[in-house]
């Protein structure tokens, strides 16, 4: 197919723009990617000047085609792309990599056209899964989602789980583009320029398969990418084989040119020059087509009006099991909210959720990658996801969730299983790492119920969380031992046994509180010691506590089933150094093994009865 | 084809036998997963009683055919296969689950046959990749590795990083089997029991792909392995429809069968009865194919006479570099030392040791997963691997090292450019949760180097510990400021400043160290300030530390370019608590931004100049 010769010169005109403030850009910073803006140049003139849809002025827009640059390194051509939109001056392009200005290295959603922080590679797909979810069943315009990879990326699994679930869920509005390049940064990539290869990868990954031979002649990738949207009913894999440093011929596919600007003396001169080439003297404006308009509302503010706790003291209920109401209060009361599964909302209770708001929940499968990035689309557009599984193997995402606390997403994680209370299944299952993972996210809530209650209020102050956190939960039926109007709020904490005159702080959290509880009993001294639930671990309730610790002349004593560093033991100690006298720390502190709750709780002398040892022998 | 129907009534009497044993165990554990185990009886059977070739009593030969169930869940059904073997006795099977047993929930490697503990799932493939290149390059006879997976678990995209792998490494040594079940944990699978959508994607990853109709009719099964160890030049994946429960009628195929034991009562009687019926009377003893025995000889123990550090005090040389000839000259004194790269090689410098070593070294291109994977699979056949990528991206891969871990394997990692000292890349690339993330694993080594020197023996230390650790390195040149000589035993810290009436102990570690000492020079009371190169985290030097900090009389600030939770300042707080009586803390507290290092540093308290300020302060 051929087009309009003054469309394709006016393309070529708009790449040549990309390539040369790309070129600019980086030898200005003294750093950065231009071989691999250079490569994708004409695919992004291409999709911003004439296949996609959307608004230069407001480019947050629900309303636009969204565009991902899941190979974040080439940053440079996407600000440059949006310069020539009109969204950015291009004399702000020349801030790139500078301290304070939203023009980084990789880029960062303090852009309102960036949704995902990229730059960790393999995650753009399953972010875009998300957002073309959200597009189908929230925006229901005609929009799409426009995913651009690296070839090297298509290595990582992610891409995978995200290829898989997007061909399940029949998302024709979803296009990803791959800009085979042939080079890594150090060396080859495993398949090279064999286009083929992908094609037949994204076939029997269930999506449509276009290659495009030569990924620099305009009217061929035109061609593929008016081809792509036109596609009904699976989402659509273009693959085009291009050069790294394409349209600079001195640079162009050779080695050892990654993630290095060319500098002035070094090439600069000349690929500017070639580049120049290209460019109109007085090229006409873009002419970007406009998105569908529907009446669309966009939901924002708090959540509000959420049911209390279907709990009562006394009653015995796992904390995990509180995911159930809790879920499906908040889909209640807020549509934002949506359920993310992984092939165990039996275990997890997220299954009523599923069965109430099928059109919010989102199974995954056996793919937690697929979890944290899906969710990171949705709530990149203003929802509230939550994705629940066991909180060990919340460990196969942390990467993911990283990137998405960077971006500031507010992705809500519940865990549950965590600890060896779950007994029998082993120490695969058993989460104990997971609050050192959570706490290290920026602006993250890390909670940490010990009944039913808690566990329903946990869940509610983190939706109305703006930010990322976590719940970590767990599988033994325990006691009820707060009221259901028993507020949970961040920054804080309870004290579960006072005591006139402490002599000791008990430090715990989750099933532990319970064991502890009992465990007083036992002790003689039972009236000098008193007892923090620690339900809030980030933020830490630091002057609380401090004030508590105090009154016990600075003895603390912390029980946890978790591993000894990065959870309530240290982040005590980190928070109140300096207020403590004594510090004794049970933890989990070496492979647990198979057994009953009961059983593994004592080898850690987390038991009730060690315990109330550990504390006879203190007193 | 069919094969001599002894044969076959022989395999379908060692099939029965293992629904039986791990029906019965499940039972007496009161929990597991015998269903699971039942859509693999007959598979097992085939490969242990037919197709592998193994000394049953020596199951942790690296002459023998290895096995690994990456459905760790099936571990009844592996148990039973080792008892059929003769390797278990069937009374020890009956401690299934018990405390104290090696007999857990999922398979541990305290069992000689399990090399890697499975039971989160889709893991087991890549480690089979690096046991299958252990076959190859190191043992060099004609043993094949075995994966049995399962359905549900080929949504994780780590399973298609190692069919990536497999076929780039043309593995024909490597057979998985992909138990078709169709039913996950919560409901089915993606794709139910369509098998060829299974062979079309291992095909299309460059697998040869055979599928078995039945995967319960022995000859069908027995046909399709026997046809898949003939291959060559390719791995082969063998891709059985099978029932979840199959060879139970009540069961076979129904929902709401996952995890769970058919107790006495509830159908357990019945599903013997049916299971018995191909029970032999008097089997025949099992008559299992002898490896081939090569003259393959097994270096063990510590590695010894490693070259020194090769700088002086006062070259300008980042800790990153020092990768280049550590890797180098642990690879010269011992061949077992072997290196896995992420397409960084060249900006972590493990380039080198590829170029000197290319048979130890293995490309696993942009996939972490497949990093820790294959080295975790090489680690079990007890050679030393280091993975070395960005530290950033090694959280891409923690749940496999966190499995490696519980394995007790001793993988290494390294992680480059730490913190925000990398500068303009900004914060998808700089790790910041890594310290947190490895100090949980049991028996981890964390060692954070400030210099090359330093950098180098740390390296060495790590190669020498019997367990897994991360070694934490900087982009940025720093001075340095040890002899070559001096040694960095685990444990341990070094003092970079002394102070002979010490008020102040700073705690430090990597760049920061030589911004400390920078500060030094603006602070007026510097005589007063003693100043720690905390280069070992884990283990933690508690005593050596805690003896400093008195000498302070308690008052301590630490600097580190790591989020303030379970880093060097959380690690130092939890054990030297009740030592403590001041306590500053200054770390990467916010989302960083794109600038240069020293703009970043100053940005959150680490540069020399903010550094002095704050010690002037303190003063």
């Amino acid at each position: 197919m051929s087009y309009d010769k003054s469309l394709i010169k006016e393309l070529e005109h708009r790449a040549a723009k990309i390539r040369l403030l790309s070129l600019q850009t980086t030898a200005e910073a003294g750093s950065g990617h231009p071989t691999s803006c250079c490569s994708c140049a004409d695919i992004l003139s291409a999709l911003f000047f004439k296949v996609m849809r959307y608004d230069p002025k407001n480019p947050a827009s629900d309303l636009n085609d969204r565009f991902i640059l899941s190979k974040g390194h080439a940053a440079p051509a996407l600000y440059a792309a949006w310069s020539e939109a009109g969204y950015l001056e291009e004399k702000e392009l020349f801030t790139l990599r500078k301290m304070g200005s939203r023009i980084e290295g990789h880029p960062m959603p303090s852009l309102p056209f960036v949704d995902i922080a990229t730059g960790s590679l393999g995650q753009g797909l399953a972010v875009g899964v998300g957002i073309a979810v959200q597009q189908k069943k929230v925006v229901k315009n005609s929009s799409r989602t426009f995913v651009l990879m690296g070839d090297g990326e298509a290595a990582e699994g992610s891409v995978w789980e995200a290829f898989s679930l997007a061909a399940n869920l029949n998302l024709d509005n979803l296009i990803a583009i791959i800009d085979v390049n042939r080079l890594g940064q150090s060396r080859e990539t495993m398949h090279g320029h064999d286009i083929q290869v992908y094609a037949r990868k994204a076939k029997a990954f269930g999506w449509e398969a276009i290659v495009v031979d030569d990924g620099h002649d305009l009217n061929q990738v035109l061609e593929a990418l008016e081809r792509a949207v036109k596609v009904n009913g699976k989402p659509v894999c273009v693959i085009a084989k291009t050069l790294k440093g394409g349209g600079l011929p001195q640079i162009a596919d050779k080695d050892n040119w990654h993630g290095k600007p060319i500098m002035p003396g070094q090439g600069l001169e000349e690929a500017v020059q070639e580049v120049s080439k290209h460019i109109m003297q007085a090229p006409p404006a873009p002419v970007i087509a406009k998105p569908e308009s529907v009446s669309f509302k966009k939901i924002t503010g708090p959540i509000n009006n959420v049911e209390p706790a279907p709990y009562k003291k006394g009653e015995k209920v796992a904390t995990r099991q509180a995911v159930a109401p809790a879920l499906l209060n908040l889909g209640k009361s807020d549509s934002r909210v949506w359920v993310i599964d992984g092939d165990t909302q039996n275990s997890t209770y997220s299954q009523k959720f599923g069965e109430q708001y099928p059109e919010r929940f989102v199974e995954c499968f056996i793919a937690e990658q697929n979890m944290a990035g899906v969710s990171a689309g949705l709530a990149s557009r203003g929802l509230i996801p939550f994705a629940v599984t066991f909180g060990a193997f919340l460990a196969r995402a942390f990467d993911q969730i990283r990137m998405a606390a960077l971006s500031g997403l507010g992705v809500k994680f519940i865990g549950t299983h965590a600890g060896i209370s779950i007994g029998e299944d082993g120490a695969s299952q058993m989460a104990l790492e997971d609050l050192a993972s959570f706490a290290t996210l920026p602006n993250g809530a890390v909670l940490y119920p010990s009944d039913a209650v808690s566990a329903y209020n946990c869940i509610v102050t983190l939706a109305k969380h703006n930010g990322p956190g976590y719940v970590r939960l767990s599988r033994p039926a325990s006691e009820v031992i707060y009221n259901s109007n028993e507020e949970f709020p961040l920054g804080d904490l309870k004290v579960v046994k006072e005591s006139s005159s402490p002599a000791i702080t008990i430090v715990t959290a989750g099933v532990i509180v319970h064991e502890v509880l009992k465990a007083l009993k036992n002790v003689a001294a039972a009236d000098k010691i008193q007892v923090v639930d620690l339900y809030c671990v980030k933020p830490f309730p630091k002057d609380r506590l401090t004030e508590l610790v105090k009154a016990s002349g600075g003895k603390i004593v912390v029980f946890e089933e978790h591993s000894p560093n990065g959870g309530i033991g240290a982040e005590t100690a980190r928070n109140l150094a300096g207020a403590i006298t004594s510090f004794k720390h049970f933890a989990v502190d070496s492979v647990p093994r198979s057994g009953t709750p009961d059983e593994l709780l004592s080898s850690f002398g987390l038991s009730a009865e060690k315990i109330s040892e550990t504390l006879n022998s203190l007193l």
